[in-house]
């Protein structure tokens, strides 16, 4: 076994604390990762804080992960040692499914679901009717951490033209947003809504103007106006009724990225006829939908998860290719509870990215896991 | 002007009653026409007692009208006098719109949207921002009445395969539960299910199934699965959890036709991923919907409004051609406040459907409005 060191905890109601823990070596088809970046995403806190009420401790969070290569399986022939790669949410699924021939390994439809990053299988084996686990682990460890061990196939390449830290969020943040604008095909010239305007919401911006799309983002927050100027999208406050008024019937696709419950009506009907509103923030009961702004206009509501392992690597390259990515504030790893807290108040802007190479300067006082 | 009789109210709390009324008579673009049959749609019941708050009175109801051609303006050239027709939901539309020139008027986007067969247009002036009414007229009169004057391209052709009273259930009960089955493309071998068994609910099961479906109707009425295996479709208690759970994940599309709020989230995982449970009987705010079992395999929920002219005379078609249609039970008009409590306690097997020669026995006592 690898000793591994990183942040944790034990508990729901303790703050991360620097723990050490042990990993399986490489297999044959596995790649072993210095972790140099991993960003801070909300589902970090959700399930650190068991919001979700499936959380498995102890937790190790972080998917959104860049590192350099270390070693290789015998049967490796994706990456090599040295190369610069990333690791989202996901680093196995069950291969055999239909999603997963089709290469939506996200909507993996094993008994087990696919295998998150950190915290096992995405459905855990007392949840299934049969009790197994096809993974044959329980619980995963994060890249809160100096080192990851993967499968090569769950491997993203990292392209010359991204800066490392800046690449991590993407492999989350960018491939949620980007996968459902390119399912509900948006593109250049569409009206895109974006509902939330944080870690998610500044990426969905980026990439629908990217895109080519006239992009609306709506927030509580008046500040966040003028970072909206600043990207070149149209703000708008969520209590600004007049102005929601007078953009009625005017979008081809609204993705909202709030991570919490919230009232999506008022913003059904700034849909155009046949046209979605997708919701990936908040994975949790939704304040009810009044149907007949629905049905009027033969609207949908929909959901996504995250996006595929080729859908990751295509984001990846996308930002590349358009010269975008997120924006981000860098933090050594023992800013992590401080940094929750202003995630929690939407105070960062717009992606905590923790440098691992903070974890070094720490040598005694790790907590064994 | 003509003189018409029927059955309406000028309030919402008193029954309906024998009325006396003018209609415009047929322009030149118009068919008079003699109502034979108008069927009892549980909107109606809405409708006449506000219950949707936006009742114009005096309301005659009836949007199910199935009778004969007895005058045609001088520049009607789609119908003859004699000819047995239909009218529906709908008397006009805005013709100018995108979704008028698509030929979905059920979605017309003019300010006052299409013009309804009673109840006026479906966005009454004072609701428009500059006040106006492109229809020049703020309330019309449905086929609870012996006469009705309609512009002929909201004209449907009775096939003459179909017996008129079972023609009329068709024009509402039908096309609503057709244009979604349509438009998200149920084909033969689909898993359709169904949820509500009553007036939209047995109809959109006999299409389905004349589509080459499996069909599933789920319903809270114990002995209404009988009724499932009469129509030879499977039938499915809503409380019966065992089969709820048997079926997560295997429906290509799902109808909800229950007339009132209700909750949706039991059903969302019964959908295929990417697949779409539509509303069409709700028009109203739904029970909260939990955005997870939605987005872990991207499905929707979504919302449809009737159907086109043109979906209607496909559905007319589509059962004769078939051999089917709406189970029916005809009364006299007299009986019309009965059935309406029938109709609200679930009772009806499975649309009634007024018989207009009642009216002629009729001959005093119609309250002018």
């Amino acid at each position: 076994m690898i000793t591994a060191k990183g942040y944790g905890t034990k508990h729901s109601f303790t703050d991360l604390k620097p723990v050490e823990f042990e990993r399986a070596p490489a297999g044959p088809h596995d790649v072993e990762i210095e972790v140099l970046f991993c960003g801070v995403c909300h589902s970090d806190i959700h399930q650190v804080k068991n919001e979700w009420s499936n959380t498995v401790y102890p937790c190790v969070p972080g998917h959104e992960i860049v590192g350099r290569v270390t070693k290789v399986g015998d049967h490796v022939g994706k990456h090599r040692v040295g190369d610069l790669v990333g690791v989202g949410c996901m680093i196995d699924s069950c291969r055999h499914c239909e999603p997963c021939k089709a290469g939506e390994e996200n909507y993996c439809e094993a008994p087990n679901s696919w295998l998150a990053t950190y915290n096992g299988p995405m459905v855990p084996a007392k949840q299934t009717t049969d009790g197994n686990n096809i993974y044959g682990r329980d619980n995963t460890f994060g890249g809160y951490s100096d080192i990851v061990v993967v499968n090569e196939d769950f491997v993203l390449k990292i392209p010359p033209a991204l800066r490392p830290e800046v690449a991590a969020p993407i492999l989350c943040a960018g491939v949620t947003t980007y996968s459902p604008m390119k399912h509900w095909g948006v593109k250049a010239g569409d009206n895109v809504g974006v509902l939330g305007f944080g870690g998610l919401g500044h990426m969905a911006a980026k990439l629908a103007k990217a895109m080519g799309a006239n992009v609306t983002v709506f927030t509580h927050t008046k500040d966040k106006l003028e970072e909206a100027a600043r990207l070149g999208v149209t703000g708008v406050l969520e209590s600004d009724k007049d102005s929601l008024k007078a953009l009625k019937g005017s979008f081809d696709f609204i993705l909202s990225t709030i991570p919490e419950k919230h009232d999506i009506d008022p913003f059904i009907e700034l849909l155009k006829r046949d046209s979605t509103l997708c919701v990936v923030g908040a994975l949790e009961p939704m304040k009810a939908v009044n149907n007949q702004e629905v049905a009027f206009h033969r609207r949908s509501v929909a959901g996504s998860l995250i996006g595929s392992i080729a859908e990751t690597q295509e984001v990846l390259d996308f930002c590349a290719e358009h010269g975008i990515g997120p924006d981000i504030e860098i933090i050594p790893i023992q800013k992590i509870n401080d940094a929750y807290k202003k995630v929690e108040d939407a105070q960062v802007r717009f992606r905590y990215v923790i440098d691992l190479a903070s974890l070094k300067s720490e040598t005694s006082g790790f907590d064994k896991l």
